[in-house]
């Protein structure tokens, strides 16, 4: 029994190992993603592989009358040419809420930028000839391409046949309302007209928010292919089981065989979230009878996927005394041509518009509706990034109404950790009053005020974490390096790295032994999906109890070559020690399985664990929204400048700090751009920004001038060492901040984003 | 509570799994194969993978005085050119046993056909331009190619530095004897002297065996690819872990810096065992900082690895009423220029030499020894192959000279179940009286003779199962269909058939819903190897024990349901039941996890019991090598035609039959091949038939008249079952009996292959 001889030493070994998790770690992926060398999913190609490019409608709602690839067909290095006429001995229609969406156009498209047809051929100048010589003959109809036109009575249907739920609808019953209604989410509480009626003061509005683009640097990639052994899948997907069980439900496999392989994405936030181009690459391929790669350009993947634009209408109403009494709010979140996330949309942004608060009475409704306009599916903090700003906007309007500062406004009002947030669901994990009172201090508040220089705050929930279902494997090898199996993806997030350290510290080894592989689900065990901010929270839990479930086994194994209890052995640096004598895990997988190696598997789940609190369905936990802003506004331009951005990261443990601050900041920053400038322009349902150029994101002429992320660490989460995920709250807390920092100025901003012009008028009409 | 709904209903379900262990299952990668679609290393490709190609030693023994690759490394499409000189950063020398071999040549080589550069270049046809361009001036040094000449007192030695043991050495002190020595392994038990003194009758003769080669379908194919994370190489190697070992040895990297993935293999018989072109396409790869793939052609491959060649003394003393006594044997076998397993292949040929009867002493001596030709490592019942025809012609020579019947011979002296074979090992497990009984039956022992025909029958044992330490995972999908992890290498032998029955029986589903995958370090869990007879019993128990974890989870989950005890229930048709009622595995697994999804993973191990008899280290069964053969002899040309062959699957337990038959009957036709015709011949240390035109290897015209592959279940094997591997044994046993067919006609072979010219010559000195 000798000290383990691993690298330099035990003693070495030993301080790599103390305590990773809590510091800011560099990235494991650093080094690889800095010199290039990151393999993302357009930079892999299978042998035999064929390259598809996707003929997409020039109308927002035509018929097909005709439509022929034979000419395409015949061209040289043409391989296959789909159309809707393919979609035989499959199901023709997915979708994971609704399956109302064709993997290609079905004799009628429904928005501009929907595919009609396909091509797979030997390079992509070859393919994108052949887009050029299919042949189609459309029949303009009437088309809704705004939410108004969607609503009125004698718009023009989407969808005419009955809505089919989708294998993760999971929102109840789908009875359809009339018209272009995809979904319709309400819930009530209290007599909203007795409290009404007993409040003193109330505000009442209506607001919009506009469409937005994730921009995930990375446009959606996807490779097909189709073996004995079923379908083969490459994608930049955020949920690589739940593609599965869509394509396999679409192809009638079991899930066994499809396999789907994430390499490094190119980000998401929610654009790669559920399945895209995966149905239409795979059927592709089916037809061409060879791998195919698919590979978005940035204006194709605008018209892929977005953020619902909104219209809001909502009161709320206070007591004297500045008590909130009751809220009321209609919402309708145009969902685009097709349902994609568009139901659970709704529901979050429901679930958002009341706010942390202690009302006698709310009831909301929220639609999303169908348009004939490119689909609208996740991004970061969808719902509450939609309502947090008009509630608290509300609150802001409240306050002012009673004379009170905002700040105590919400003190006096704000729930407190351990409280219902709504009937039978995770109680409040956050100290929200806490939370708000340091970006308030952070912004400045209560210190006197240039001209034209307002502050704001805002503060809201966020239900996060999805369902918790992670399961994840470790396996240790014969040298003591061990293997993550989890299938998260990393899209840039760091899950990489956070699993990193905490299955070295649960080990107790230096995270230079621990490698976590990409997802694979043939190979990495389930996880139910990769955003809703969960990662770190369930599936690194997952990992950690695989770690664990490791390090009991090693421990085991020394008590019983020791013949010693369990409890009189830690591990540290690699091996099982008792006093001075150690075993290190090479030794101990030698003892057990003799020289020639093998090694020892953890396996770790989580799962919805009823009653205890920890892993609830709904939510897994609270992620606060909250920011905090000081705004400079040039009246002579409307021109709005951030001096200060405050958020807050409550996060119960910064498992990686750098990493917590940078998810914190891109997630204020997109905020920054949402309520400043961002804004999908359509005319007739034809996207007309649809470039990088016309479309505008915050570059870092766009950062405040101060810039704080606060991170919180109560311990107070259900995830490894207490942590809670975060990357989605800042986001839907930094625009109520901007809005009510404007409020603070006079100025009531109802309308995002917040560009020059509309402040200018703003500012003109309070004149 | 319902019966499952999956497919065809719970009774069709049912059935479908009711016992497919045992049954002729068609192979799971049957029409795969048959159709073209299997994917093996040479089908495929990565990004930006280069062509690599091998410049080899024209000269058996020389010093490269200059060697210069600049010409061909100008050359347009030329990537990198690799050299001796290339081997730093890295060990430059491997080999599993004898670190002796370097990745290329350094300033000596000692065999025609070693690698002296490669070159990878963007296609083979640039690359074979680039190897024609390198410039290498060689002084030729004197060579030892033959046994005879590599033991002369003054033979050129091929290595003079001390033998750097290998990772996988495991056979005690590497003490270098004289000369040309690679490895000598010896033992004795009992008073030789003494015992050969009581002997009434001996027997004494030398013996030649020759080179042969595997002949594999498929030519050594490697795909070397260097990331951030580390190796990755796709071959088709037999050892996937073990070559990770030596890569990661070689590199100084972690093993789990290393990946080693393994595709379909085309035939390996042991030519694909340990590590071959793995090193050479990995240094390649590094140098030119790009994928490399280096497809061997069959006459490199043919120079790439062989059988040893053998030359062996024996003497066999009996008592004057056929109880055998005494046996001495000295064998040297011909490992070429480099150990590879030349040393295991010693030991192993060393063992079998004894034979399965009760000695009083027996005393073995067996050299491997170093020549300047390609190196020999290991093939289809390497050592037993050797010896056992050497042991079994003595044995038959003991018979006729106590004048008892062979068969009659054999019944009083070999060794009952239970008895050791040798001292502290695995007792026999096997009946070896009731085989060989049983083969001589099926080639007509006892039946009256044509003229010039004889009848010949051969026992022996080898020592099968390597170490036993396999591991292996099988996930449970929500679908209730299965994913098999398991680190064996499909290559033919029906591996993922075997696995599939057996997992499908131990969760009691049809094996539709079974899936096993291929071999990758990274995600399947640690398998010593495949070869040595082992897959079935070691690799399958694991799975078998994988999915009984599974199944005992599904079990408790259902009894946790239900409020009942384990023992009340049962798991039948993808369900567990109680009386009438089911909950199927889909049910438990949503019961479980929630609607979304989720799987189980049931872990398996085996590793060395020491004590239990059940999983010993040495061995962990005994594989029966018995061969019945029925010969005609044309005396005017020395044909021989075999009438009928038998031989012995004497597996335990056959989990499908079909699959046994096939490996039992390849292995006796290859021992046909090994018999009469095959032999690699060398002239001065060049291979002069290294072309399948000139290298027979037996065809359907080989066949024998009757073929017999008689299988016995004896259920007394550690594997899954009972069983016991298969697939090597015939190979061993049926040489022995086509030996002694000819003894039994007077004729007495000492030297293989029985080529019609040293039959003519032997009849010719006959008379």
């Amino acid at each position: 029994m000798k000290p383990p001889a691993a690298g330099g030493g035990a003693a070495a070994e030993a301080a790599a190992s103390a305590g990773v998790v809590g510091t800011p770690m560099r990235r494991v992926d650093a080094e690889e993603k800095a010199a290039g060398a990151a393999r993302f999913t357009g930079d892999l190609t299978v042998p035999g592989m064929l390259y598809g490019r996707v003929l997409r409608s020039p109308f927002a709602s035509a018929r097909i009358t005709r439509i022929d690839g034979a000419a395409a067909g015949r061209l040289p290095g043409v391989r296959a040419v789909l159309t809707g006429r393919d979609l035989v001995d499959m199901d023709p229609y997915y979708g994971h809420a609704i399956k109302d969406r064709p993997v290609i156009a079905i004799d009628r498209v429904r928005f501009a930028g929907e595919p009609v047809a396909a091509v797979a051929a030997d390079d992509v100048a070859t393919a994108d000839e052949a887009l050029a010589a299919i042949e189609v003959d459309y029949e303009q109809l009437p088309a809704a391409t705004t939410l108004t036109a969607a609503m009125r009575p004698d718009a023009p249907r989407l969808h005419e046949e009955p809505l089919r739920a989708g294998l993760f609808h999971g929102l109840g019953d789908l009875r359809r309302e009339d018209g272009n209604i995809c979904y319709h989410y309400r819930f009530s509480r209290g007599d909203l007209g007795a409290a009404f009626a007993a409040a003193a003061v109330t505000v009442e509005g209506e607001y919009t928010f506009p469409a937005v683009y994730q921009y995930a640097m990375e446009p959606h990639t996807v490779i097909a292919q189709w073996g004995a052994d079923g379908l083969t899948i490459w994608a930049c997907c955020q949920h690589p089981y739940l593609v599965r069980a869509e394509l396999a439900d679409l192809f009638r496999l079991p899930l066994s065989s499809v396999r789907v392989i994430v390499p490094y994405i190119g980000g998401g936030f929610g654009s790669k979230s559920y399945t895209k181009m995966e149905p239409l690459t795979a059927t592709l391929a089916r037809k061409a009878g060879r791998p195919v790669r698919i590979v978005n350009r940035v204006d194709e993947a605008m018209v892929t996927t977005r953020r619902h634009n909104m219209s809001c209408w909502m009161r709320t109403g206070a007591a004297r005394d500045g008590a909130v009494i009751a809220r009321e709010c209609r919402i309708w979140l145009d969902t685009g041509a097709y349902a994609d996330n568009g139901p659970r949309v709704a529901a979050t942004a429901g679930d958002a518009a009341p706010g942390p608060y202690r009302w006698k009475a709310v009831g909301v409704d929220a639609w999303a509706v169908y348009t004939n306009t490119p689909p609208a599916g996740s991004y970061r903090a969808f719902g509450a990034a939609h309502l947090s700003w008009v509630a608290e906007s509300q609150i802001d309007a409240l306050a002012r109404k009673t004379g009170l500062d905002p700040l105590e406004f919400r003190r006096r009002n704000l729930l407190r950790p351990g409280e219902d947030v709504r009937p039978g669901g995770k109680p409040l994990d956050a100290d929200l009053i806490g939370d708000v009172t340091k970006v308030a201090s952070a912004v400045g508040w209560g210190e006197p005020k240039p001209p034209m220089v307002g502050r704001g705050l805002s503060v809201g929930l966020l239900a996060a974490g999805a369902n918790p279902v992670s399961t994840a494997a470790v396996r240790l090898q014969a040298d003591g390096t061990a293997v993550v199996l989890v299938s998260t993806s990393e899209m840039g997030q760091g899950s990489r790295t956070v699993f990193t350290q905490i299955a070295a510290d649960e080990l107790a080894v230096s995270p230079a032994r621990i490698r976590v592989m990409g997802a694979d689900t043939q190979f990495t065990p389930y996880d139910r999906s990769t955003g809703a901010s969960r990662s770190t929270t369930i599936a690194g839990k997952a990992v950690q109890r695989a770690a664990a479930d490791l390090r009991d086994q090693l421990l085991d194994m020394a008590a019983a070559a020791w013949g010693l209890p369990v409890a009189s052995l830690e591990v540290r640096g690699g091996a099982v020690w008792h006093e001075t004598e150690a075993l290190s895990y090479q030794d101990l997988i030698k003892r057990h399985f003799g020289m020639v190696g093998g090694e020892l598997i953890g396996r770790g789940e989580v799962r919805p664990e009823r009653g205890t609190g920890s892993f609830a369905e709904g939510p897994v936990f609270w992620e606060v929204c909250i920011g905090g802003a000081e705004v400079e506004v040039d009246p002579e331009t409307g021109r709005l400048h951030v001096r200060r951005l405050a958020s807050v990261a409550d996060v119960g443990k910064a498992i990686n700090p750098l990493l917590v601050e940078a998810q914190d900041e891109g997630a204020s920053l997109q905020g920054v751009g949402n309520a400043l400038f961002e804004e999908m322009q359509f005319e007739d349902g034809q996207l007309i920004n649809g470039t990088l150029l016309d479309y505008r994101i915050p570059s870092t002429a766009d950062l405040p001038d101060e810039f704080h992320s606060i991170i919180v660490e109560n311990a107070d989460g259900p995830g490894p060492y207490g942590a809670k995920g975060v990357g989605e709250g800042a986001q839907a807390g930094v625009p109520g901040a901007i809005v009510n920092a404007l409020g603070d100025l006079g100025i009531d901003a109802r309308e995002l984003p917040l560009t020059p012009e509309r402040v200018w008028k703003l500012i003109r009409e309070k004149r």
